[in-house]
């Protein structure tokens, strides 16, 4: 029997990539999206595709949407990325990496792309426990998407399937998303997780995502890969 | 005093153009927002331009998106534009001039665009009357999408501002909307609404777009100035 096919949202970073098997190992086909939307960082582009291709996955989409159109956010023009701030202090605040409405805009590409594939699943790494403070990462705004989306499509018009969002990571610490992930067997090698990497990718050790990577590793009591990667 | 300022979604076509007049009215300055989304019907975007011009629109983004990566609506694939269906059909069920979650990704571009600005309304097009059956044009679609958007960005979680999705056409004629445009000074011969024109801009006269326009002014008693452009 053929598997449903469920549309995840892939970054190459360390959750999204986790969600992917996660979703895999639901019973799922998972479908990749990926987005070049004018990221600093867009090498995680090629961990996504990286991350694709190690995890079997046959359907893998890359859409150009360039957000740099409005500007806004550290991850998308010229002001500085924030660096070494205690991961305690992350989670307080809206900090200046924040892309506006950029989860809104992906979960919009998904679900348009969930319609095509005739998918009635769509998976988002998106956890608001060891986050950087983004309002669009919360349980009620994906509750709130959720319903939306039910309402914006044919196939939720028609009747024909209800749309369900999964946000497995929702209330896990980065330590048991890497401890869920390395069970499943994730390679977190093929990840990556900074905001501001070097040319060749070696993550800059300093911003938000790599303070909260790092100390996940250190609670999972396990060895980041990556790290080792670049040694 | 500075007036406040509205995010616009302005396609060139008659019912966004007459929202642009609307918003204008009440006070707002708008900001439009057009997409050039792999639409075959881009020539519209020449119309948005105008329109935009001709209104004294100050700021005007076109955001490039290509919808195409998915594929699934004859507005962006080589599926065949329906022709010659009477307006009584064209509202039941939905056609393939529907492009999947066209209107969701439309609105979290907006969504951005006004959390840039630091603007808290958007205005949208939509119409459930005399339209074309599509899911994301009704009502309580709208209603679902301004909940979520509130809870989307860092202003709706800081508690500054309430953002507020306006869609004034709602229940609105074709034939209403044309009066209403017509008092606010709207010229509509500088508006488009065929899917599928000619290269010069020649609208087809047969597809759904077309015969609801034709149908809008023949109910208003007025003469499309389009048509005697094109003469």
């Amino acid at each position: 029997m053929n598997k449903p096919k469920a549309v995840v949202l892939l970054s190459g970073g360390l959750d999204s990539t986790t969600v992917l098997a996660i979703a895999r190992d639901q019973g799922f086909e998972p479908c990749a999206l990926s987005f070049r939307y004018g990221q600093r960082h867009a090498i995680e582009l090629d961990y996504a595709r990286r991350v694709a291709r190690a995890m079997g996955v046959e359907n893998h989409v890359v859409a150009e949407i360039d957000l740099r159109v409005f500007g806004g956010s550290a991850l998308t023009s010229d002001i500085a990325v924030p660096k070494d701030r205690p991961a305690t202090e992350i989670s307080h605040g809206v900090p200046v990496t924040y892309v506006p409405a950029r989860n809104t805009i992906f979960l919009s590409f998904a679900l348009a792309y969930a319609e095509v594939l005739g998918a009635a699943d769509i998976f988002i790494g998106v956890n608001a426990l060891d986050y950087s403070g983004y309002p669009d990462c919360r349980p009620e705004y994906i509750d709130a998407y959720e319903r939306m989306a039910n309402l914006a499509t044919k196939a939720g018009v028609e009747g024909r399937t209800r749309l369900t969002i999964h946000a497995p990571l929702g209330s896990m610490t980065k330590a048991d998303i890497i401890r869920a992930g390395t069970a499943l067997g994730v390679d977190y090698g093929e990840t990556t997780s900074c905001y501001d990497p070097g040319e060749d990718g070696r993550p800059c050790g300093g911003c938000d995502a790599c303070v909260l990577r790092a100390k996940g590793f250190a609670e999972a009591g396990l060895a980041d890969p990556l790290v080792a990667r670049y040694r």
